[in-house]
């Protein structure tokens, strides 16, 4: 479970950064990658990744802006033109199939997978044997939403010695334990699994938050995550530009970390009026609040650890 | 008047080159710029070039593929973004301003200028006192078509040394003379303005033409052009591949040159299958038809010369 970040920039693209997106790496827990908004040139983006198009099954989309939308109709195209055949979900706020939609109509693009819109509201957006994902309203000039995502718990390792010293010797009978709850032995002998298998093993948690003002209730939604991503637009001082703009400054994201408990903050999202020294400078002023803050940079890679 | 490539590849943006995007630099000439076409990450091309999007005025656009048109959007947000205020005219087929206004709608985006659309039809688009632009209809998938560019001549140079021998000596006069059919002296004697300008300086031609199959007839949209664009999506042995697909190879780009008596011809829109030898091999079957032939490559500024 990596971030693999993309776009780090504010409003515009410069040299240094590319306006938004984030992947979460699943290549290791399910074979895939999720998208988390998708500025424009993001596919391009891509292609300086180990990240695969056709392995995203799923997109979050935080908000409508321009930044974070304008990429989807060229990556959903190559995606198909790169041998993409699985479906494709699409989350995010109401407006978003009308511009994909157009978008492709007008450009007569017909994708070789099915595409899926999925309109989000407060709550549990999505649920399967391996993640949640819960979703939050933010503060912005436009609806704006954070994701939390929740990695569900996994069995414990089987313990091998254990069952070496009970007489079951290794072979296909170990994956058999470690599957079923009660397993009958060729010799009679009954196995429970939970006597043979190491306490649960428990699921990293990253909480990704869209383009927001600082909003001190949201220290519940993402309270405890392993990583915390959150827009920092602004300097410390700029407190008021940010709040005029719908924007957070390095120190209140670093409040909120701290408020929330979290584990790892990434800071994105960062004004091109920052370059060289004065990332530093960001960097420091949220590390004084919170230390464990990284001002993130385009196609950084990031291990989500936990606690 | 140059040629300023910024993206020369085809369908899907690679490594090595980025989607459809020309400009055509008219600093020199009326300190503007003109788009052709504007695949996504145009305006992140942009940035390793001289051009200013605030100065670009007209875009044109030959087709509606994505590829051709996804960074429009963007392009037209930053450009506003970055104190772009005066006007800017879109001339292309039916369906661009729905794309655009919807893109922009969803997106919330405000431009901080006026946005005029003019849909396209065969036969004279533009003209001013500077210049024509023709437009033509090529063989497509879709409705595509190509551009001329016609530079008006102007009035050759003054004859200052004939003026001298005439007693004319320089100063204000001079413009006075180059600006009025007939100038009356303080002395009295009148001057014809014809009696001391050099012969007109023609204008020059750039033909710019979008995805197309060969069509033999474009020899006379094109001719005697001073720099011709042409795609040439294939080799010149996948003749049957270009057909099927609405593209052309090399060698039939080669033959419209030559048909059509250009100066120079510029090829693009090159598949991304070709890479590093290939490119050469492309370029050489292209001159054994027509010697003053280039393969154009991302961010390649080009000077319009004439014959």
């Amino acid at each position: 479970m990596k971030l693999q970040f993309l776009g780090t920039g504010a409003g515009v693209p410069s040299k240094e950064r590319n306006v938004s997106a984030i992947a979460l790496d699943l290549t290791q827990e399910r074979g895939t990658a999720w998208l988390f908004d998708c500025g424009e040139a993001t596919q391009h983006q891509i292609l300086h990744t180990k990240i695969r198009p056709r392995k995203i099954d799923k997109i979050f989309i935080t908000h409508l802006h321009g930044d974070h939308i304008y990429g989807l109709p060229g990556f959903l195209s190559s995606r198909s033109f790169q041998d993409g055949i699985t479906p494709v979900t699409i989350y995010g706020p109401k407006g978003i199939a009308e511009y994909i939609s157009v978008s492709l109509e007008v450009s007569r693009t017909y994708l070789r997978y099915p595409l899926h819109f999925h309109e989000v509201e407060e709550g549990l957006l999505f649920e399967d044997n391996q993640f949640y994902v819960y979703c939050k309203k933010l503060e912005h000039a436009i609806d704006s939403y954070g994701y939390r995502i929740i990695e569900k718990d996994s069995p414990g390792e089987l313990l091998a010695e254990k069952l070496k010293l009970n007489g079951i010797q290794p072979g296909p009978i170990y994956q058999q334990i470690k599957e079923n709850e009660t397993t009958i032995l060729a010799d009679g002998n009954t196995i429970k699994r939970a006597d043979f298998i190491g306490p649960n093993k428990k699921g990293r948690v990253v909480s990704i938050i869209g383009d927001t003002r600082y909003v001190a209730e949201l220290a519940s939604f993402i309270k405890d995550s392993d990583a915390l991503v959150h827009e920092a637009t602004f300097a410390q001082d700029e407190d008021e530009m940010a709040y005029n703009y719908y924007h957070s400054t390095t120190k209140q994201a670093a409040e909120l970390a701290r408020a929330g408990d979290v584990n790892q903050l990434l800071l994105t999202h960062i004004s091109s009026r920052y370059q060289g020294e004065s990332i530093d400078q960001l960097e420091a002023e949220a590390t004084v609040i919170f230390p464990n803050t990284k001002i993130a940079a385009d196609l950084l890679e990031w291990e989500i650890n936990q606690k």
